[in-house]
C-alpha cells in the first residue's frame, strides 16, 4: 500500500482523490470547478484520442472546429435543449476590462449586445452552419467530429469525473433518411463499446436511456455503462438518434432524390475526459492506477539494478540493445535511469503511475543471461530470457490486458443480479450490492420516485437483450425485458 | 483560373477570401469575428499539429491542460501583461439563464462573485499552478506545452489570420537559471524555423522583435517572419524569454543547489492556426491552394479516366493493385472514383483543394503500361512506368517540396533590399516592394512614427545577421546591424 493513499476498502471516494494527486494526473485549479489536467493524466487523454480518432477515420468521419461562443438566441431555438442546458451554462457579456480612476481593480467594459453562451455542447451552432452547407441529397450524409472542450457550470465536481469544464469529442452528422441516422447512432454506440472494452479493458453494457435520461434534443438516446470498483455505474459515453429536431429548429431541409423539400435527420455523439476517470476507478489499487497497455504511452517501465560503477556498465550493456530492439519492434519503454533514487523507489512510483509492465535487470540476472518482467496488476513475475525479450513482451502485454478486462468483468458479473421486488431493490441499492436486473414499465415520474426512495437510476435498457415476461417491479404492469438499475456517478 | 476566384493581381485580399470559401477551408460563424474551420482546413491543421507535437515531444516536452478560464484578478498581478490584454478579452460574468414571467427570451442569471477571462494567453493561470508544482531544482526544467483555444476580442478580423477565437500551442516553461530559459526560448525558435521551412516549405527569418513590438511581460521575444506573395510580412511564430517577471507576479520561487531560495526564470511560445493562413498565402495560386507533400494527409490526388465500362475496369485493374503498393510504401493517396464526374471537373477540385500531385490513368496509358504525373504548382507534367510509380512517387513529392520552398525564397530574396535613407524606406513601402533592410537605432516612439509614416513595422532583428557599421535611417545614430522593416498581416 501506497504511503498517501488511502486504501479503497477505507473510503473510495478518498482513494480516488488521493490516486490522482500522487500519480500527478490532475488538480484543483484556481476556479472552482475546474480541473488542469497534469501531463501524466494528459498522456492517458491523448493515447485515448489517438484510438477514437482512428476509428472515427475508419468509419467515414471528418474533423472540423466550430466556435466556443454560441449566441444566446440560439440556444434557445430548440425547447428541450434550451432546458437542459439553460441553468448550467456560462455567459460572456462583456469584451474588455478598463481601468477605474483612482481605484486598483478594472472592471468590465465593452457591453455585448447579445449575451453568448460558452457551448456547452455545439449542436445549436453546427446545425446554424449546416444550413449553409447542405443543399441536395448529394450533400449527404455529412459525418463530422470536433476534438473541443465545453463548459457547464456544475454545483458539485469531481476531477474528470465531472468539472465546469471538460474536454471531449462531439460528432454532429447529417442524414437524407431517419433509418440511415439511426444506424449512425448505433455504429457509433458500437464504436464506444469497442473502445471501452479493446482498449480500456472496461467491460460495458450498451443500450438505450429511458425517457428521463435522454440528451436534451433527443429522440433516443444511447449509452455504454460501465461498473467501478465501488459497485456504482458510470456512464462512459452516449450516441443519439435527434431525428429532425434541430434540423426544424434551424430550418437545415434538403433535396431528396424525388426533388421533394425535407428535412434533415440528425445524430451527435460524445466520449469525455471522464473516461479518464473511469479508467482509474476500473483498474486502480491501493498503490496507484493501472493503465492498459493499449492505452499506456510506455507499457514498459524499465528499471536497472545496481550498486556499483562495473554491476552499472553490465547492466546497460544488456539493457541498451534490449531497449532498442524494443523501439524497433515499436513497444514503448522508458527507462527510469535517474541516480541517486534506489530500485525500490522506482518500483513504487512505477506502480503509482500505472506502468502495466516493469521490466528488471540486475547483476544476478545478466549472470544468468534473463530479465525480470512484472506485472502492474497482480505483481506476477515471470523471468524471461534476454534473447526472448522482444517475442515475450508483446505476448505478456496482450495477457495484461485480456486479465484486467476478465478481472473487471468478473467483478460486474458478480455484482449484477435479478431483483424480483421493488423491496429486494430497495435492499440491494441500501448494500451497494452492484446492477439489479428488473421488470420495469414505469414513467419518468415512478423513476424520479424509484431515485428519491433507493438512490437507483435506471442505466441503461439493454439493447439485444433476452425477452422475457415479466411485471414491473414497482407498478405491476407487463414488461417484455428486464432493465438495469444502480446507483450512478 | 478558377471560376468564383478573384485573381491575386487582381485584388489579393479578395483571391484570398475567395479560395477559403471555393476549397472549403473556413466559413464565418454567427459569432463576429469567429470561424468555422472546416473540415478541409482542419486537415492541413491536423498534420501541422501532428509534426509540431512531434518535434517537441522529441525535444522533451510533455502535454497538458489548463482551464480555459482566468480569474479576473491573476490578469493584473503582471503589469505589462495586463497592459497587453485588458482591452480584447471575453468576460464571464453569469453562470446560466433564467426564464422572465410574460417574456420569450431568457437573462442571464448566477452572477459570478469575480469575472472571470476566458484566456487570451495562459501565463497567469499556469504560473498560478506551478507555484505548488515547483519547489527544488530537481522539479526544474519543467517542460510542458498544451493545446488549446484562446480568444482575443478583434475589431478587424481575417480568417486564419487574426479572429476572435483561434487554436494554438502554447509552451509554458520554467528553469532554474537565466541561460537555461534563453537556451529554451531559442531552442523553440529553430524548432518554429525548422518547420516553417521544411513542412510548410516557407522561408523565414528568425530574430529579435524590438522592444515596441514584444510579448506583454516578456524580456525579449524571438520570431520568425515569413513573406507572402503580396510581399507583406507575416509573424508565423514567436518565442518568448520572461526572466522572472511571471515567477515575480506569482511569487514561484525554488530552492537552488547551494539551497537558496530564487525565482524561476521562464519561457513562453506559441504557433497558432495562422499558420494554415500562410500556408494558403504564401503557395495558393488562381486555381486554389497548394499544400507542400509533408503536410498534405492525400498528397496524390488520384483520377482514374475512361468512358466506357470495359476501359472502367482496364484502369481500375491498373490502379487497384498500385494505390495498395503506395498505402504499403506509406504515401497517402485519395482515390476520386466518384461517377457522374468528369475527370476536368475531378481536375479542377483537385487543384483547388491543393493535392500536390496528381495520378491520373486512362485507356492509352494502360496501353502504354504508365501513368501520368501532374505537379499541383506549376503544372509540370511526366509519364511514369506503372512498375515505377512506388519507387517515383517519393521522389517527386521530395522534389515538389523543395520547389515550392525555392519559389517562395526566390519571391522573398528578389523582394528583400538594402534601403539607405528614410526617404527610400518611405518610396519601397509605397510600391508595396517588400522587405527593407536599413541601419536603425530608434527608440519605441520612433518606430511608432514611422509606421504612421510608411505603414511599415519593425518586423525581425535577425540573429546570426551580419554586423555591418552604418547610421539609423531616421536618427543618424550609429547602428551595428540591419534590421528587416515591411508592412504586415
Amino acid at each position: 500500500m501506497a504511503k498517501n493513499i488511502t486504501p479503497r476498502d477505507k473510503d473510495y471516494s478518498q482513494w480516488y482523490v488521493d490516486v490522482i494527486r500522487e500519480a500527478k494526473l490532475a488538480d484543483y485549479s484556481p476556479v472552482k470547478g475546474c480541473m488542469v489536467i497534469r501531463p501524466n493524466g494528459y498522456a492517458i487523454w491523448e493515447m485515448m484520442q489517438q484510438a477514437l480518432d482512428r476509428m472515427f477515420k475508419e468509419t467515414g468521419h471528418v474533423n472540423a472546429y466550430f466556435p466556443l461562443f454560441i449566441p444566446q438566441s440560439f440556444l434557445e431555438k430548440e425547447a428541450e435543449h434550451v432546458e437542459g442546458f439553460a441553468l448550467e451554462c456560462a455567459l460572456v457579456t462583456h469584451s474588455g476590462l478598463e481601468r477605474i480612476e483612482g481605484e486598483a481593480r478594472l472592471r468590465p467594459t465593452g457591453k455585448l449586445e447579445e449575451p453568448l453562451v460558452i457551448r456547452p455542447t455545439s449542436e445549436t451552432v453546427i446545425w446554424a452552419m449546416y444550413k449553409n452547407w447542405i443543399q441536395s441529397y448529394r450533400d449527404l450524409p455529412l459525418l463530422i467530429n470536433q476534438w473541443a472542450n465545453v463548459v457547464r457550470w456544475e454545483m458539485r465536481t469531481r476531477l474528470f469525473l465531472r468539472t465546469t469544464e471538460f474536454l471531449w469529442q462531439e460528432g454532429h452528422t447529417a442524414h437524407a433518411t431517419a433509418e440511415d441516422a439511426e444506424a449512425e447512432a448505433r455504429r457509433i454506440l458500437e464504436v464506444y463499446r469497442t473502445f471501452a472494452e479493446d482498449y480500456m479493458a472496461m467491460p460495458v453494457l450498451s443500450g438505450l436511456k429511458s425517457e428521463g435520461q435522454k440528451f436534451p434534443g433527443a429522440v433516443r438516446t444511447y449509452t455504454i455503462e460501465a461498473m467501478m470498483q465501488d459497485k456504482k455505474a458510470l456512464q462512459a459515453g452516449t450516441s443519439h438518434y435527434l431525428g429532425q429536431n434541430f434540423a426544424k429548429a434551424f430550418d437545415v431541409t434538403f433535396q431528396n432524390e424525388r426533388n421533394e423539400l425535407e428535412y434533415v435527420y440528425a445524430t451527435s455523439w460524445g466520449v469525455s475526459t471522464r473516461l479518464v476517470g473511469a479508467l482509474i476507478m476500473v483498474h486502480g489499487d491501493d498503490d496507484g492506477i493501472v493503465v492498459p497497455p493499449r492505452l499506456a504511452e510506455w507499457p514498459v517501465y524499465v528499471v536497472p539494478i545496481y550498486k556499483k560503477a562495473e554491476e552499472r556498465a553490465a547492466v546497460m550493456g544488456v539493457l541498451k540493445p534490449l531497449l532498442s530492439d524494443l523501439k524497433k519492434a515499436g513497444i514503448g519503454t522508458r527507462l527510469d535511469d535517474r541516480e541517486q533514487l534506489t530500485p525500490g523507489y522506482k518500483f513504487a512510483e512505477g506502480e503509482l503511475t500505472g506502468h502495466p509492465l516493469r521490466l528488471e535487470v540486475g547483476p544476478k540476472d545478466v549472470a544468468k543471461g534473463q530479465v525480470m518482467l512484472t506485472k502492474r496488476h497482480n505483481r506476477e513475475k515471470v523471468s524471461c530470457p534476454v534473447a526472448n525479450v522482444v517475442r515475450e513482451v508483446p505476448k505478456v502485454l496482450d495477457a495484461i490486458q485480456n486479465e484486467l478486462f476478465q478481472r473487471a468483468k468478473t467483478l460486474r458479473d458478480e455484482h449484477t443480479s435479478p431483483v424480483e421486488t421493488y423491496d429486494e431493490l430497495r435492499r440491494a441499492m441500501e448494500e451497494d450490492s452492484g446492477f439489479a436486473l428488473c421488470h420495469w414499465a414505469g414513467n419518468q415520474e415512478d423513476e424520479q420516485r424509484v431515485q428519491e426512495e433507493t438512490k437507483a437510476t435506471l442505466r441503461v435498457i439493454p439493447i439485444d437483450g433476452q425477452p422475457e415476461k415479466g411485471k414491473c417491479i414497482l407498478t405491476g404492469k407487463p414488461s417484455s425485458q428486464r432493465v438495469v438499475f444502480g446507483k450512478a456517478y
